[in-house]
Order: structure tokens, then sequence, then C-alpha cells
């Protein structure tokens, strides 16, 4: 283990955090919400600098970097992340209990959006400061893109040797897209892609005919998009808001599924590595399937043929792309429209998107990989290569997929057993928070109400801190966490 | 295709089936079930006989087989079967729906166990003649072992060469086992260790202090055990009767879900073998493990620790072995035993025993795969063999079970989304049925009662016809019905 180099990048991510908590800062003085909530900000703020200087004071002499280090720097910075950006809700005392609050803020930077706040519980967003609502929010877009991607991005520096270790394990996907030849300037490029989607959907919704639409509200559901996060400021979601908004925000909901990568294509206007995408072409056509599929069959409960396409539409991409914002009593849907949308909160959206999940393009690679195994067995001495965008896929990239799933079967299963140990929730509860959070959705179903429910505040102490991990291990897609709780990783380093 | 050895084989199956027919036909004459009952038999007896001989007048003269042919014949088997056997249902007019008749017959010979039979739907299998009752039992036990195994054990002249291709094809696991060199004899081996412990398991419960165990009874749910199905005669099922009773059908579910080499073994005193078999081993502390678990977790609800114990054990054993009888309200239980519960329903008993779902061996191959790749990824230069009893495992075994895995979530999903277009059932219990169907337990999670229920008489035909196919699908390992529906199947035979 090179301990210096995780010490130093573990101090730049909490100076980098210190001033990210200025944006909220300055919100809770404009809004003068009094002296409490400025000091909430203000020591997480002094303790981040103080120790991510002191962590920077020596500098690694060794800067290379193992894969394995790589994992366990991204795994301790999330964490640590969480339990530091929860210290505002705690100090200020708007969500008093520790838990909860490393909960809320694990939910936030790993933009599932589950949160312990409901108008059932007793404690509701409304009531949170808009200091608090806004850094609450700003946690999803934090985490959507990624930190440690941030600080290669912004850091001269940093060896572009280890690197591509830290972008492996932050980046969702089964394989790490080159854009450029430059590591740094594709960061950089797909950063300024990430605000200039942010920006643009935050003005039309500003912009719009909702009046509920104030410039606070663009910005928080911005923010809560952009990062296919899913909190917001209202107990009803984007419910509370008119079929304008409701539809900017399903369709930026829409683009924050696509790979980045395409975004960049577009730009450069190499429109034939577009056409070639498998990945961007099924998540169109499962999109278009699914909101097809649900209009029909939820037609008939619907007084407008809009207000069922908009219902449809809003949660078919909300689902998708793991933001889960709701308008819809999905509830009250036919169980068809109901096993469509469990389908897709396993699938999830494009690899290389804010998205969480499955990803489309591994569950490509697993039909396709389902299929030769079926024409193999039709006839044995053919070979049946696996391809993906006109390439034939190596057997490390299929055996990979096929490694992901198993281990997300396997830390789904223990999580749900162990979030069944206080016995608190329901069995179908416990099963669709459990795959809600690895996958970073959000909602789960709740087995006595029946519907869509996003509130854990009932769950125990015990049960929240696993959900918080599961959703860590779920937004660095399972092996970091592993590789962190793995005692062979921790021996001497040798090669 | 080489169809003439296709229509020989299931001309032969078609003469078994007929003499089989004769056991429930000579209760139906014993009884004095009345004209309409025997000739419910005679019927089918006389057709299968006749279609059966009429395919085996013309012999093939090319003798081999490829494997895709084995898949075919073995799954068009299955299907053709459950067509025929559910005739004598349909004409007694006991269950006078075709659809109906069907589902509940290939529920039998898969060993799922599930029935369109309920105090609810006012069809109780109390109602039903006591031919019929047995008939129903009766293939549970012809499914549990496999029918074209049998053919293979019984016809001298039946070609070893294809033989291979049919049992890979019939018998569940990832690995086909070789006991002796020759298959034939290996397969009458089996068979008589199959014949001898429901000949034991009847003994034990028909010979017990259970007034209420008559031989009638005692050779239901011998049958019913052996091929661990799950019908029964009782609404109550086994809570029908006495603890003794519940204590024998316990082990025995137990028994019949270990690999039936292990009891070769046992006989050929070859205890090194036992030893090294991981899969055994895994089987053994699985089952101990959740009656622990389910016993600690229940015990506060229990008056008595030995009803405690009784229940976890029963239930344990009963969904572990996929037979699915129950003797308790497990919709009482705490959250954390349902879900050791719902997790044994996926997991399934010892491949090369009667018992459905994913079978021992696969998880362990699963969970050591996914280890394996943690590893990899802490030192990506080392190589870390997959061992299953002291051997590593070839690519080709490890990717089948991954490929086996893939193929199992696709069929479920699409059956599940399938069963949801009636618009009848809960979300809950399509999930949930569609999962006890392709794992052949019987019982599902009803969403609107919260309790296990076994009863699919309100789904539609549509759904019903789905819900048949599924079982056999999972009966038969996924595959053979697959490859049957595969176009390039019915291609000319290339080599």
């Amino acid at each position: 283990m090179n301990y210096a180099i995780i010490r130093n990048l573990i101090g730049k991510i909490f100076v980098l955090i210190a001033f990210l908590l200025l944006l909220p800062l300055a919100t809770a003085i404009i809004n003068s919400e009094g002296w409490l909530n400025i000091i909430s900000f203000i020591i997480p703020i002094v303790l981040l600098l103080g120790i991510g200087l002191l962590f920077n004071i020596k500098k690694a002499e060794d800067k290379t970097l193992l894969a394995k280090e790589g994992f366990v720097i991204v795994a301790l910075s999330w964490i640590l992340m969480s339990l530091f950006g929860c210290l505002p809700f705690v100090i200020s005392g708007q969500i008093p209990n520790f838990v909860d609050a490393f909960f809320e803020t694990t939910s936030g930077f790993t933009t599932t959006g589950a949160s312990i706040l409901s108008n059932v519980s007793g404690h509701m967003v409304e009531e949170l400061a808009k200091s608090m609502q806004l850094w609450r929010s700003f946690t999803h877009w934090i985490g959507g893109m990624g930190v440690l991607v941030f600080i290669l991005a912004i850091i001269p520096e940093s060896d572009s040797g280890s690197a591509v270790h830290i972008l492996r394990a932050e980046s969702p996907g089964p394989q790490v897209g080159k854009l450029v030849s430059k590591m740094k300037v594709s960061s950089r490029i797909l950063y300024i892609i990430y605000i200039a989607l942010t920006l643009a959907e935050f003005l039309f919704l500003w912009l719009g005919p909702d009046k509920e639409m104030t410039a606070f509200s663009s910005l928080i559901y911005a923010l809560g998009t952009a990062g296919t996060g899913g909190f917001g400021i209202n107990t009803a979601s984007m419910g509370y808001y008119g079929a304008y908004s409701q539809y900017v925000v399903a369709i930026f909901m829409f683009i924050f599924g696509v790979n980045f990568n395409m975004f960049y294509f577009l730009l450069i206007k190499n429109l034939k590595d577009i056409r070639k995408n498998e990945e961007i072409r099924w998540y169109f056509i499962i999109v278009f399937a699914s909101v097809l599929i649900i209009f029909f069959n939820i037609l008939s409960q619907y007084n407008s043929v809009e207000h069922a396409f908009r219902d449809a539409l809003f949660q078919t991409t909300s689902i998708m792309s793991t933001t889960g914002y709701v308008t819809a009593d999905m509830n009250a849907w036919p169980v068809l429209s109901k096993c469509v949308i469990m389908l897709l909160m396993l699938f999830g959206a494009c690899a290389g998107s804010t998205a969480g999940g499955f990803k489309v393009s591994r569950i490509i690679i697993l039909i396709k990989s389902g299929i030769a195994k079926i024409k193999k067995m039709v006839s044995p001495r053919k070979v049946f290569a696996v391809r993906m965008n006109g390439k034939a896929l190596d057997e490390e990239t299929i055996s990979g997929v096929h490694g992901y799933m198993i281990v997300y079967f396997i830390i789904f299963a223990v999580c749900t057993l162990l979030v069944s140990i206080d016995g608190i929730g329901d069995i179908v509860s416990n099963i669709t928070a459990s795959i809600s959070c690895i996958s970073n959705v959000g909602p789960y179903l709740s087995g006595a109400t029946g519907s869509l429910d996003g509130t854990f505040m009932n769950y125990s102490y015990f049960s929240k801190i696993i959900f918080s991990l599961e959703m860590i291990a779920g937004r660095l897609e399972l092996f970091p966490m592993l590789i962190l709780l793995t005692p062979s990783t921790w021996k001497k380093r040798s090669f």
C-alpha cells in the first residue's frame, strides 16, 4: 500500500469539498438564516481544509499507483465525503441524528435520492432551510460525475499513469472510454458538457411558463436531474409542478442517462461513432418501447391522452435513468406497467452517464453472451463471438460483465438479509429497497401500502448504515468497496 | 434433424406413459369409482399405445444423435407427456378445463407442485377421486428422475453414443456425473436407489404412529417427496398430519435433495468421494444454518421449543429441496426468516437430485468465480483458478454456469412480463410465482394476502400456459426449451 499517495489524494478531496461547501454557506448568509446554519457550514469547511492541507504537507515520493490502491482511494474517499458532508445537517439540528444525516448525505453523493425525510416521519423536506436544501441537492451534482475524476481534471501535477486506475474505479460502465489520448483533457471536456447541460436545464425550467419554478426551485431540480439523483424540495416531488416543467425534467433525465461521450462526438460532428454505438441505440429503443407499453396500458385510467403520455414518459425516463422523481401514483397502474418499471429499475441507463443500475451496455453483453451460449449448444463446433459496436469482445470483458452480475447479486442478497435483522420492514420493502439502493434509484415498493415509497426513516440505525454502504457500493460499481474490505488488499505491497 | 430417431424415442415414451397409467387405472377399478373414471384412463392409454407403436414401426437407420437433437427430443417429450397426461382429468370432468388440467399435469411432471386447486377457487384437492389423486402425485415421481433417462435404462438396444446427449439434457446440474463407465448401468443403479428410498419413506410413514397416515396417504406423500414435488391430498398440506409424519417427510425431503451419486458411493463404501464433495458439504451447511437462523428468529412466537424447531426444519428442507409442502403460516414469521426462505427458493438443492432451482453446485461456482474476480482486481498479475472438489474447473464449465444464470434471468423476466399482461395478479405474486415456476418450487408469495400461496386458479389461460412452459424450462434446466424454439435448430443437419 502506497499510504502517502492515498493520504495526498484524500487530502485534495477534502479541500475540494471545503470549497464546494462555500455555495450553501453563501446561501445561508444571503438568506440570513441565522448564526447556527452559518456555523454549521463553517465548522466542516475548517475541519476539511485543516485535515486536507495536513494530509498534503508531505508529498508522496513514489507517485506510482497500483490498481488496488486506486480502488481503495475511491472507496475511502466516498465514505469520508459522506461522513464529513453530513455535518451541516447534524450541527444545525435540521437532521439531528448522525446516522440519519449520514444516510441522507450518502444518498445524495451516490445520486440515489433515498431519503429519511417524508410527510409520514414528521420530517418534511419543505421544513429544511434553503441552504440545507441546496447542499442536499448539490451533493447529487457533485456525486454524479465523481469527485476523483474532477480532481484529476483540475490538478496539473497529477500523474496520468495512476489516473487510469482511479478513472476506472470511479467511472461507471464495463469499458472506460477514451475520448482523446490525454485522460486529463477528456475529463475536462466531460465536465464542461456536464456544466453546460445543467445550466441549460436550469434556464429551461426558470424561463419557462411555470410560476412555481422559481430560480431556486429550478436550480434544485436541475442539480437533482443532472446527477440523476432525485432529491427535490417538495414531498409531492415533480408532481407539484406543471406539465411544461415535467416535460423539461423528463427530457433532461433522458439526456443525463446518455453516455457523455456521445455529446462530445456530437460536438465534433463525429456522427459515425454515434450511429455505430449499440448502447445508445438500445437505450432509445428501451425507453421508446417502455413509454409505448405503459401509455397504452394506463390510457383507460386517464381522462386525457396527453396526461397519460406525460406520466408514461416521465416515470419511464425517471426510473430508467435511476433519478427517482415521480409525478404519478404508480400503485394505481396495471401490473404490466409496474413490471416494466421494476425491470427498468434493474437496467439503469448508459455507461458513462451519471445514472446507476446495471447499465444498458452490460445488459446487451449479458443477453448476447446468453444467445451465444444457446447457439453454441445447437452447433457445438462453431465459434460464436459476442460483438459490440461492430467489434468482437474479448473473453476478459465478457467474464468481467458476468463477474459484475454475480457480485451484484451477492451484495444484494447479503444486504437484504442484513437489513431484515431489525424485523422492521416487510419482505417486499426490504427486497426492493435493497435493489433501489444498489442501483441508486431511490424509491422502493412498500409491501404495506403497495405504492412506490422513498422514505427510509423507520429502519434501524444498523439497516440505515447497511443501505448507505450498499449505495456507495452501487455508485462505485461494487468492486472498490469489496476490495476495501478484502484482507489481501492490506498486505505488503508486492508486484 | 434426424426426425426418425426423434419419432422412435418419443414413441417409446408414449408406450412408457401408457404403462404407467395402468396404476391409477387399477386404483379406479379397485375403488369402484365408476365407468367414467375408468374410461378416462383407458382412452389415453389406448391413444398413447397406438401412437407410440406407430412411431416405432419404422426404425431409424442412422442411430447417431446430435446434441441439439437430444435437446429437442427432451423438450418435445415433456410437452407431449403433459398434453396426454392431463387427459384423465379432462375426460373424467374432475378438472374439466383443458388448460387447467395441462397446467396441473405439467406442474406434476416438472415436480413443481403449483396447483389450480385450492379452497379459495372452489376446487379442492380433497374432492378429487382417489385414482386422480394418485395419478397427480405419480406424475411427480415419474418426473423426478426423468423419463428419458428411464427409457435409456430399460431399453437394451439404445445406443450409448446418443444416450449422453439425452442424459445431459434431462439430468439436472452443471456436470454430468459418471458413476460407472457404462451409462446404462449407472442409470439403472440410480433408479434402484430412487425406488428403494421411496419405499423406505412409504414404510416409515405407514408403519408410524400417525393414524391419519393410511397406506394411501403414505404413498401419496412418499411419491410427492421423492420427486420433490409437493402435491398432497389435503388443503392443509402436511400441516394436517402429526409431528412424527412431519419429521419423516422433512428428513426425506432433505435426503431427496442430495446428489444421488452420494448414495451410490455410500453403497460401495466410497467415503472418500463423499468427503471430497463440496456440494454436499455446503448443502448440509446451508440447511443447518437456515434452520438455526429461522429457529432462533421464530422461537418467541411459539409456545414449544420442539414445535419451533420442527417448523423451522420442515419449511427449510421443503423450500430448499423445492418440494413445497408447508406446515407453518410463514406469513406470521419475522421478515428475516422470510428472507432466508426466499433465498433458499432460488438456491435449490444438489445437482443430480430430483430438486429444481439453481442447484448448490452452481451457487458455489458462481460465488467462487465472483471471489476470483475480486482477487484478480487486487492482484491483476496473479492467476486465480476456481476449484471444485479439489480440481480446477475449466473455463467452459464456469462460463456455462454464467450462461445458465443469464438465461435464467432472461426467461424469468420475459415470463414475468408475459403473465402480467392479463392484469390479474399483483406484482409481488407475479414475480414470485414466476420464480417459483422456473425453480419448480410451487408456492408463491401473494402480494394481496402476504402469505405463501399455491393456487394459480385465477390467472388467465394465457398466463397458465406461460407458467407451464416456464416450469418445463426450469425442470429441463432451460436450454432444451430454448433450443426447441431457436430457428437454427430446424435447419438442415450439418456438422
